[in-house]
Order: C-alpha cells, then sequence, then structure tokens
C-alpha cells in the first residue's frame, strides 16, 4: 500500500476528515443503529471520525475499534477523549488477522477501508469469521469514477484520474464501490444490498459546496498534488489548472459524487 | 438536428420506449400531479411515452401535448387512443414558437427533449413565455456521462461514448442532466430545485436489469451502431465487443445512471 496516499495523518487533512464526517453523516450513516449491548466491530477505524459517529449514534453498542496504525489510533483516542464518549475500546490489530475468536461480534462495520487494500477478500473473510450467525456486515465506501461536474474540463477530468491511478499503483481501488455487491455476494453473505448515497451539489445547496466540493472532494484531490506531478502522472500546470477548474464549479456549476453502502447478514 | 438520432420512429424503437416509460415511471413521475382544471403544456411529446403516463396521473388536467413532428404526433395519438386516456389534446408545434399567448399555461412539462436542441435556452425562453407567472416549469433529461458499470471495459467505455459524440455531432448534448440547474437559474425561473434520480442496478434487482439495463440502456446505445460505425467513429468489431460487455454486467455486476429532475416556478 502506498502510504503517502494513507489519509489522516497529518492535521490538514485530518481537519478534512472532520469536514467530510459532519457533511457527510447524514447521508452515509442516519440507517446505521446498534442496539444497547451489541458487540460491534469497527475495522479500520483510521483516526476515528467515523468511530464518533458510530459512537454517538449507538450510545448502548459496546463498540471496538481497531486499526494497524498505532499513530492513527492514538488520533482516534484523542478524538474520542475529547467528545466523552465512553462506549469505544480501541484496540491495534491487523484486519487480515484478528485477535478475536469466530463469531464474537454482533456486528461489523468498516468505512473507507476497502478502497485502500490490494485484496479486500483476505479482509472480508476475516470479517465473516468474527461475526455471528445472522450478524450484519456494513460496508461504506466511494467511487471516484462516479464524480463529474459541470462545467467539465479535460483538466479537470485529469486530476481526477490521477487519484485513482495513484489509489491503483499503491494496490487499491478507487472505484470501488460498483463492485460492493458483486464482492460481498461472492463471499457467501446473505442478503446483500447495496444502495447508493449520491451527493448532488449545486449554488441552491451551499453548505455541500462548502463541506463536499471544496472541503472534502478537492480537498482529497489536492492532497495528492505531490504524489501525481512527483510521480510524472501530470504536469503541475496542467494540475495546477485541473483544482482551478473543480473549484470554478463553485457557486455557479454542479458536482457529482457517489458513495455506496452495502449491508449484508452472515448466514444462520 | 442528427434526425437518424431522434428517437420513436420504428416499432422497436417504440416498443424500447415503452420498456423505459414502465421502469422508469415510479423513479421519474411519483412527485408530478397537477390539480384537476389545471391547463398543462407537454412540450416535445414525441410519441406520447410519457403523455401517457401524465394523462393517467393526473386525470383532471387539460393536458396539451405538442411536437413538431406529423409521425410522432400520430403515434403519440394512437397510444393515448389505446389507452382510453380523454384529458390530451395533441396539436402539432415548434416549441421554439408556440401558437399560445402569453400566460395561458398554469404548468409546464417537458421530459427528453432539451438534450436534443442546440439552443436549449431558446425554448425555455418561448415555455417560460407561455406559462402564467408562479406556473411551474417541469424538466426530466438524462445524462450519459453519468454512467458506469461493473466491470467496465474500455469497449464498454467507447460505445457509451458514441452515443454521446453522435449527439453532440448533431447539436445536441447527453451531457445536459448535469447543466440543468445553471440553464435554469440562468434563465430568471425562481425556486429551481434540481434532484438527481438515480438507477443503481446489480443481481438483487433483476427487473432493473432487465427493464433498465438491457431494455433501456443498451438497447438505445444499439439503436446508433449503424451510425456510429458508418460515421466513423468505432469499427464494428469493437462496437460488438463493447455491447457485449455491457451485457455482461447482467446477472452479476452493476449498472448506474443518473437522471434529473427539475421544478421551478416563474416569478410572480
Amino acid at each position: 500500500m502506498n502510504r503517502s496516499y494513507v489519509h489522516g495523518y497529518d492535521p490538514v487533512e485530518s481537519g478534512r476528515l472532520d469536514d467530510q464526517a459532519r457533511t457527510l453523516e447524514d447521508l452515509l450513516h442516519h440507517d446505521t443503529r446498534y442496539p444497547a449491548g451489541s458487540r460491534v466491530l469497527e475495522a479500520g477505524c483510521g483516526t476515528g471520525a467515523q468511530t464518533a459517529i458510530l459512537a454517538r449514534r449507538s450510545p448502548g453498542a459496546r463498540i471496538k475499534a481497531v486499526d494497524i496504525a498505532s499513530a492513527s489510533l492514538a488520533a482516534a483516542k484523542q478524538r474520542l477523549d475529547a467528545l466523552a464518549v465512553g462506549n469505544v475500546c480501541f484496540e491495534q490489530a491487523d484486519c487480515a488477522r484478528l485477535p478475536y475468536s469466530d463469531h464474537h461480534f454482533d456486528h461489523v462495520f468498516v468505512c473507507f477501508v476497502l478502497e485502500h487494500l490490494a485484496h479486500p477478500e483476505n479482509v472480508l473473510a476475516e470479517l465473516r469469521r468474527v461475526l455471528k450467525p445472522g450478524g450484519s456486515l456494513t460496508v461504506i465506501e466511494g467511487d471516484h469514477g462516479s464524480f463529474y461536474c459541470y462545467p467539465q474540463t479535460r483538466a479537470a477530468r485529469r486530476v481526477v484520474r490521477c487519484l485513482i491511478d495513484l489509489q491503483a499503483a499503491g494496490g487499491g481501488d478507487a472505484l470501488i464501490g460498483r463492485r460492493l455487491y458483486p464482492l460481498l455476494a461472492g463471499m457467501r453473505f446473505d442478503d446483500v444490498r447495496v444502495d447508493p448515497r449520491v451527493v448532488y451539489v449545486d449554488p441552491s445547496r451551499p453548505a455541500w459546496e462548502e463541506g463536499f466540493s471544496r472541503n472534502t472532494f478537492i480537498a482529497m484531490v489536492s492532497g495528492v498534488a505531490r504524489a501525481a506531478i512527483d510521480g510524472g502522472l501530470i504536469d503541475a500546470a496542467t494540475w495546477r489548472r485541473g483544482i482551478e477548474d473543480l473549484e470554478a464549479t463553485i457557486g455557479k456549476g454542479t458536482f457529482h459524487y457517489t458513495f455506496f453502502k452495502a449491508v449484508a447478514l452472515k448466514p444462520t
């Protein structure tokens, strides 16, 4: 995995993830609530942006949040401490080799993680193992190929393409949203239900222009400027123009992106 | 306008439009109902696929359906006669020069029409003229650039690109959905509200695989085979492979498309 692309390791990036989490919370999380007393695993919690939402929305659930990166975990702990949320326990672990017995969890949640993996099947198999029969797996991912805008220029398309290509070069798949259904159905989950969560932005929705177009999507693209230019994927002038073209949609054009949320059950 | 691309002039094409109308009816029309007694204009009714839906959903409205093409109008009349719907009156007219006085209609409806026009502003200005102050304009359009699928191959992308390029060569814009907001807001309509209507298809939704993926979208793409190959946009082998690749998503992959529905008011 291309470490330079892993999210959340610096303050600007961490701020971006906060903005993203707040803007998108209702769209992505409104239908996820775990019962009091249920054991929930969040696999790949990163710096805890989603963990905070989970914990607040399911205050009675006992949430175990794991990540392989100790720096991320430290940031996540700090974030949750600041919120005085008491139902989360953090643990450092590799999501492909979890230190839990079979059927340990009632529910498993994984968000913006599979996109980074060369073999998401390995992690999904492990999540399935620790999930009890009848328990639910919830997966949320984006799909950068779902992005388009108006006006859309060649340079704008190229900078977004850089993000997709860098993800692929790192072994990940920035287009994973569209393949959640075949991925889960192919791994013997039952009742796989995938639901697109569409972000549509125009000037009548200024909170989305700022919260999503500028502070989530364009910020995310901007985060790979160095990697894209230094890696020879694009020249600096085209990069700059592409970012400007994306920004130029704000206040007059439209911006489009689709997340995918999958819920599936482990067969009883 | 490229006449070879105008929809609805042969039985196969007309059957495709029927399939499309039925599958998509709820998604696109569920929130359009006109009050009894209101005067509604459908501009560019074509062969009446949408007219039939409008008439059924607003049985008390007095619907005037116009089209410039007499062959389309004849087919539309026949379709509506067969349904024994009594609240539609057809008239041959150019939507850019309507034979109606200012403020004549309470509401105006236009669906899958603007995509074909080099200057949709001209028609919108005319629709605005015949609309009474405070009356609503409803516009429904697709956006072929919103399409993607899994698995997605280069050939699949190319055949869809042919459809977009042919539309552009004919003076139209197959990517018009994404620009409905700026288009309407720029023409002094009030309260412009654009809402994406997303078609997401996977094997858990077999009715959509047949009704949309195969019988609407792939059928529509297939309809321009001759024009695309003869026009030198693509070679016959790549075309065939592209269509096969699109079909291969059915039963195992996913299919994605977004329509856009705009509702706006004429200022009082």
